[in-house]
């Protein structure tokens, strides 16, 4: 197994920030080439998913639903009143699995992966795990 | 680590197909044994998880939920009108990992694989990877 | 590959329990160094997440959260009368990915792993998988 870490400035509260070029550049310089890499966040109010790259409004509309789906109840008890971020971070998930071809990121045609920040802005971090051959 | 393609046909607009069969075949033929295998989808307005193989209503009722839930909101503003099978796939998750012990899906008694079709009917494609024994 | 089994009882209908400790001492048993540990829920009603290990407040407004916003609405069709936990374990996911390093979980600072139970009290299991150096 192979590990990096890499880091990311967050700009707003919530967003979704497109990391692909990122993560191309990381496995470019580590000459990883086929296998399956594990892009881990090490944060409780963060998360990352994959959708689609082409479009902007597909993560605007998705933050939005996830501001209104996911508002900020005063019910909660949570005291640093962030307890909307934690939800939406369980929600998206903390890892993504990507397969690993010949150096590239096996992704469909209109995938693109994003850290997803939910309580921001903040300095961040990504943990890379890569399973195969260099 | 080994990779294996393979498609699927959806029939519904929202739908989760059971795949286990599709699966079982897949990994047979290609001899896997023991370790993880990786199921990806490379599509943006679908995902696939793992739930309730006996009562097809179990399904039924969380496509239900997920159409109720994250409705096709006019505020929404991604041209081809589908963001919420964009939510829903970010939601669900787009890949699932299973432990594979001497050539089985290590899975528990009630546990069925569904590929979940958010914006169908479509001809869809499941990237697998396999890291271990063959 | 290597794998392994761990029990655990929950106590309550919903119910989000830190399992930190148990897979801590399960690699340690094991002998695992560096790799990545899959961590496998087993169930159709139960799900697993990462999220904020200090308050205790942060699991309980999630559980809250989930209560609320998928209700146990009359109109699902599952006759066992649960599908609001198999959509929540659908919306949670059933395994999560850590990275092991020297034999430590790779987590963030306030990151711990929960075992979701949202059909409880129940007996219930873990399956783990382990692909790296002993």
């Amino acid at each position: 197994m192979k590990i990096a870490e890499v880091s990311i400035q967050t700009t707003h509260r919530t967003e979704l920030q497109p990391i692909n070029n990122l993560l191309t550049e990381l496995i470019s310089k580590n000459g990883w080439q086929d296998g399956v890499v594990t892009i881990f966040v090490p944060h409780t109010t963060a998360g990352i998913t994959i959708n689609e790259n082409a479009d902007p409004d597909v993560a605007r509309d998705m933050t939005r639903f996830l501001d209104i789906f996911v508002p900020n109840s005063p019910d909660f008890r949570h005291s640093e009143g962030n307890s909307d971020a934690h939800i939406k971070a369980s929600l998206i998930g903390s890892s993504v699995q990507v397969i690993l071809r010949s150096g590239r990121l096996w992704l469909g045609t209109w995938q693109g992966i994003y850290f997803c920040e939910f309580d921001g802005p903040r300095s961040r971090n990504l943990r890379v795990a890569f399973q195969g051959e260099v």
